[in-house]
């Protein structure tokens, strides 16, 4: 399955999900098997975690250099968890779109309204599992969450997913193999729409 | 390539192009691979051509069969060509897409503009040759059409390019195969659409 080649702008993919769907895994897969799809790497001021690589994972500043650029504008959306700042690179998302390359952005419900807020065009797509059971069963396969946290994630997942009502695209994540040749497609068909082509349209009329 | 099977209502899909595009050959080849997907079967008062199967291509009615139902509110939209009446059956479409099938209407942009002022949800895709000059060359193959008629329909064409706009999708005929699989990922795409998915989110909210 390929991605349909566009002589236009780049196109923004979004992709939220609550904790636990497997977000992770089919951006990899989906990056993977797109190689073309590049990824918006965020700078974040918390520590880098063991097998992390600074431009690569995230962009690992400190708190002054991070302030710094939020003054400055840099970011499209920024956050502060747990004490951390987080922040999406303005530039790079907008220079990827205008030299013809899509771009994903894996990004919170909050910092996806953010975004939506700033840039019209792009697709909003949101991954959810096939019931919050299933949901359930696969946090506690991790074991690495205990039963309050997991009960806390659910509930949160739960007001995560009213926000999905905001975005464009519904994707089950029951495998991920089929998540992921579905993004494809959704990403595919945005191509063809009138929004992105309206040059090739004149071209045509004038051709 | 599969459609993905929703639980939801049908969807419209609507299908325009210019004459020369390869309209027919598209439509036909697109319902052999999607045996799901239905077609809207047009009334009409014109003579029934060689080959062509009352209740199959059209359903061939008299002038008074058509007025009748017209005045009964029983067509989406009608048009008058060269003396003839054609029309779309509104219970037909309506009562395909509620039964959860999807439905294909191919049809002239006046008639979908028609369509789409009645029908909030829907696809709409315009087809078009790669080029002008391409369509001219289609055309002259043909052989069917004097030079004078195809400057006619060359013309014609250029006006009715410049309705694509209102659509959502601009497909470009280059091959009839990569045509309909582009047709068909739209479709697959459209499916995840929040907008057909509301019943799917609440389910899972309350799972």
């Amino acid at each position: 399955m390929k991605i349909f080649k566009s002589k236009n702008n780049g196109i923004l993919i979004v992709l939220s999900a609550p904790s636990g769907c497997g977000k992770t895994t089919v951006e990899k897969r989906l990056l993977n098997k797109v190689p073309r799809l590049k990824r918006s790497i965020s700078y974040t001021t918390r520590q880098k975690r063991k097998g992390e690589r600074n431009g690569k994972d995230y962009f690992f500043v400190t708190k002054e250099a991070f302030l710094k650029k939020r003054k400055e504008r840099r970011f499209l959306e920024w956050a502060k968890v747990f004490g951390n700042y987080y922040g999406t690179p303005k530039d790079f998302v907008l220079n990827t779109i205008k030299g013809g390359h899509d771009i994903l952005l894996t990004i919170d419900v909050q910092g996806a309204q953010k975004i939506k807020s700033k840039l019209k065009k792009g697709i909003y797509i949101f991954l959810l599992p096939p019931s919050l059971p299933i949901l359930r069963k696969r946090l506690l396969k991790r074991k690495t969450d205990i039963k309050k946290e997991i009960h806390k994630r659910i509930s949160q997942a739960r007001v995560e997913i009213r926000a999905a009502f905001s975005y464009d695209y519904l994707v089950i994540n029951d495998s991920v193999e089929t998540a992921v040749d579905t993004i494809i497609e959704i990403i595919n068909a945005e191509k063809h729409k009138i929004t992105y082509n309206k040059e090739v349209l004149r071209g045509i009329c004038s051709s």
